[in-house]
């Protein structure tokens, strides 16, 4: 039913050389229609924009974003993706975890430290927000006299996201999944992949650069190929068969001084076989960190989570499910309900750590059903403490079928320590770790009836989402929530109040 | 753009005979995708169903409705038309003026009674959501042992409302004004009007009912024609040339024991000549008091209030404006705002009683538009004193154009004191008042080029909105809003808080 298509934009980077400070914003986010690929639609704008303005600041820098909600009757929250919110865990934007959603005619004030160079994205985190057009790109710079390990001579960002003709209300009311995983082509020019998620990682070359929702990737491209044409930039769907209902997006690669609109004299190329897992997991496992830029992990952790990722089926609709609970958002924010001590409006019960028959479970048969549920409950983390997550893929609802997830964590970078395929070995996997040069992200692929295993310590006081990227995966139940050190959350600021509980409270 | 189409639904009223008392319902607010004309759209429904179930209950009961916000991202308020909210103003439903929305995942509970008996309306009061598909029906019947002034054998029920294929989010982004005048014809059945607005009314015999938008009537109609057939009943639009884009509302009379379906041998009849504006007008003169249920007016007013009807553009939008202020509502509700003394989250500055040039103001002439402004200024009234209201019509921003609005009071039913044509005259009009036997309503129809006269007496503590019942009128800024007595009203709830400065309010 829905019709999805794939868009770029390119953004020309500006370099600023103000110093380290204040950079503050005033955005007007109102509904508009738009027509990005000839079809009028409605889009969620920011200041007349879709994607919204780039944020681009210089790392140290503090930033102000005042957000005026002028949807009408529609409430909004904006996250921004990358930034761990540290001392700032009330501004990480994610409606019923961190915040109650910013109202129609309100203006909500996000404050944030950018304390690390990279590239970021931010979008909104309610409903699905995103979808509508309501995003953009965060870059953070270097300090003035620090270089980048590399060097080149241009500077140009390429921000995707999915693009459909439906309305998100009419997406979110029929529940339907959605393609998700992007692959970028530049024929004929290599790319040498040298940053992920605002890490430095060892440069890698590729000729297809497999992307997944929510990641963020600096490549760099040598314009070394015969000069008196054109090339094509193209974004093809990968993990789900799409070719039928999602055309490609194209760009033009200009080689001056040829007429930048000049078609190329070759047909687009195809993308990678949709169903050919074997080079997205090895491009998974190739990514290191630089030499010179290694963060070690602590070598052993003091819990381990295992996630398995299934679909369900409760009270007939389809849902996705952690450990077969699929997750509910409460009304009353978490990091108001803990610290205001509303116990209630929440279920107090943890979720386990893992599946209960997890040894014996089949990832590759499909999803028996028996034990689906739905809940809001959380895992409550020992402050500082170090903490495993391996996320299990596992067959869905339909026979033979896997999908790729990939997972975002707030609040937090961790360390990928491997990729398998199959199911988690607890004794002998671990074994395996990269605990030498592991990269770190915020968000990770677990690809096809495979796991992923990753680090971080429990050291950013507050209350973090940790879900499935994918916006629709989310809306249907993908997700957990951590709370960690929580008692070390200073007085939180009464603009996230008034929604559920929090509704009447005094003023802190 | 946008296509609409007349639909009708016929609820079949089942006569409920349990003591006065306490009626609870629990709705579920969500979109669900619908297909009433076979277009299938998303709709707002209650419980499942649009329209919504019908409130049914007997003279003295208290309503309870505790309504369950499932939007996913949407507010959303109802507002109990007709009913006048005498000690409950927090519950009225009105966003902006007697509460905060309520946001998805919270229940607000709408508490009242029901004082009269008649045929009221209930549906939502914020952005455009009653074209989504969120209204319904309130029947309040007499107590046990008190007799209608008329008799009848069955009883139907038709609630009638525009329904547009395109969502409301893409009418309130193309600020698209919308057919608004209806008109039932039941061929070769003449119908007796005898309730209006919940007030019984001296019978008059029509053939076609012009209804407002807003308004409720009751007719008796005697099935004495030719037995063997079936009969259309159509509605048509008036006020507007809409039949190249709006198809008749159509339904059967079924004379039993023909089958109900079976198609009546003649062709549906037309509407009414839709730029006929006599018969109009002398509908409503025609509307009076019923003999032995006349409630006298006071013969006097203390303040007389002229409400130009005018259309502006604004910073190059379409607005629609009284005295050309065109209304915004504030994003603190008024009733928290004045019980709570935040002067300053609206202006202060009273609007004016008259246009300052109002009797220079030609009325047939094209909308001068230089002194448009917007504006969220109230009216505030002395408590229990008699006002007038004069609601003048006049040419917009068209040549020769000049439409009808219907006027819905909240808090109150008004003294219809008479209609006239061309400029109202301040000397010599008023002695024409029919202050015999005036009809009482709460919504009342302003003619092209006409006015219309009324007064209540502000006795209902609260804050109360008046205002164009064609729901993209009032969200162009046509409405005003009157505070009488504010300092009586008891303590608020604080479910009514958590929105603009009421947020982080102390809990009462």
């Amino acid at each position: 039913m829905s019709r999805s298509i794939a868009w770029l934009l390119c953004v020309f980077a500006v370099m600023v050389s103000a110093e380290a400070g204040v950079r503050r914003y005033r955005w007007d986010v109102k509904y508009e229609f738009k027509s990005p690929d000839c079809y009028k639609k409605l889009a969620i704008t920011i200041n007349g924009k879709t994607p919204g303005p780039t944020i681009l600041a210089r790392q140290g820098d503090t930033i102000i974003v005042e957000v005026t909600n002028r949807l009408v009757t529609e409430n909004l929250a904006i996250h921004w993706h990358g930034i761990r919110q540290i001392r700032s865990p009330w501004s990480d934007g994610t409606e019923g975890v961190t915040q109650c959603p910013i109202l129609p005619g309100d203006t909500f004030t996000y404050r944030f430290i950018v304390d690390r160079p990279g590239t970021y994205l931010y979008h909104a985190h309610y409903g699905m927000q995103r979808e509508a057009g309501l995003y953009g790109s965060i870059r953070v710079l270097l300090p003035d006299g620090v270089a980048e390990p590399f060097t080149y001579d241009h500077d140009r960002s390429i921000i995707l996201n999915d693009w459909y003709h439906a309305s998100t209300y009419e997406q979110a009311a029929g529940l339907s999944s959605i393609p998700f995983v992007w692959v970028e082509e530049p024929q004929g020019h290599n790319m040498t992949v040298v940053e992920a998620d605002g890490h430095y990682v060892e440069p890698i070359v590729v000729q297809n650069l497999f992307i997944y929702s929510g990641e963020t990737y600096s490549v760099l491209i040598k314009i070394d190929q015969e000069p008196s044409r054109n090339y094509w930039i193209t974004s093809n769907i990968v993990g789900r068969n799409a070719t039928a209902t999602t055309p490609p997006g194209l760009a033009i690669l200009n080689y001056y001084p040829n007429h930048p609109k000049r078609v190329p004299p070759t047909d687009p190329p195809a993308g990678p076989i949709w169903n050919d897992i074997a080079p997205r997991l090895a491009q998974s496992v190739a990514i290191k960190a630089r030499q010179g830029y290694v963060h070690t992990p602590p070598p052993k952790s003091d819990r381990a989570i295992v996630l398995l990722n299934t679909q369900n089926k409760i009270d007939g609709y389809n849902r996705w499910s952690v450990n077969n609970v699929s997750f509910t958002l409460p009304h009353t924010p978490y990091l108001i309900a803990l610290k205001e001590n509303l116990h209630h409006v929440f279920d107090q019960h943890p979720p386990p750590d893992r599946l209960h028959d997890f040894t014996t479970y089949d990832i590759y048969g499909v999803v028996n059903n028996t034990n689906a549920t739905s809940s809001n409950a959380i895992y409550r983390l020992k402050f500082n403490s170090t903490v495993d997550i391996i996320l299990q893929n596992a067959n869905t609802m339909t026979v033979n079928n896997s999908e790729t997830h990939p997972w975002h964590l707030h609040g937090h970078d961790f360390w990928v320590l491997g990729y398998g395929t199959g199911k988690f070995d607890a004794e002998n996997d671990p074994k395996k770790y990269n605990l030498a040069n592991p990269i770190m992200k915020n968000t990770v692929a677990v690809h096809p009836y495979g796991w992923t295993a990753l680090r971080f310590v429990a050291d950013n006081p507050g209350v973090w989402a940790f879900h499935c990227h994918i916006e629709s995966h989310f809306y249907m139940g993908m997700g957990v929530v951590f709370e960690e050190g929580v008692e070390k959350v200073g007085k939180l600021p009464s603009e996230i109040m008034g929604c559920g509980e929090t509704k009447a409270f005094k003023r802190p």
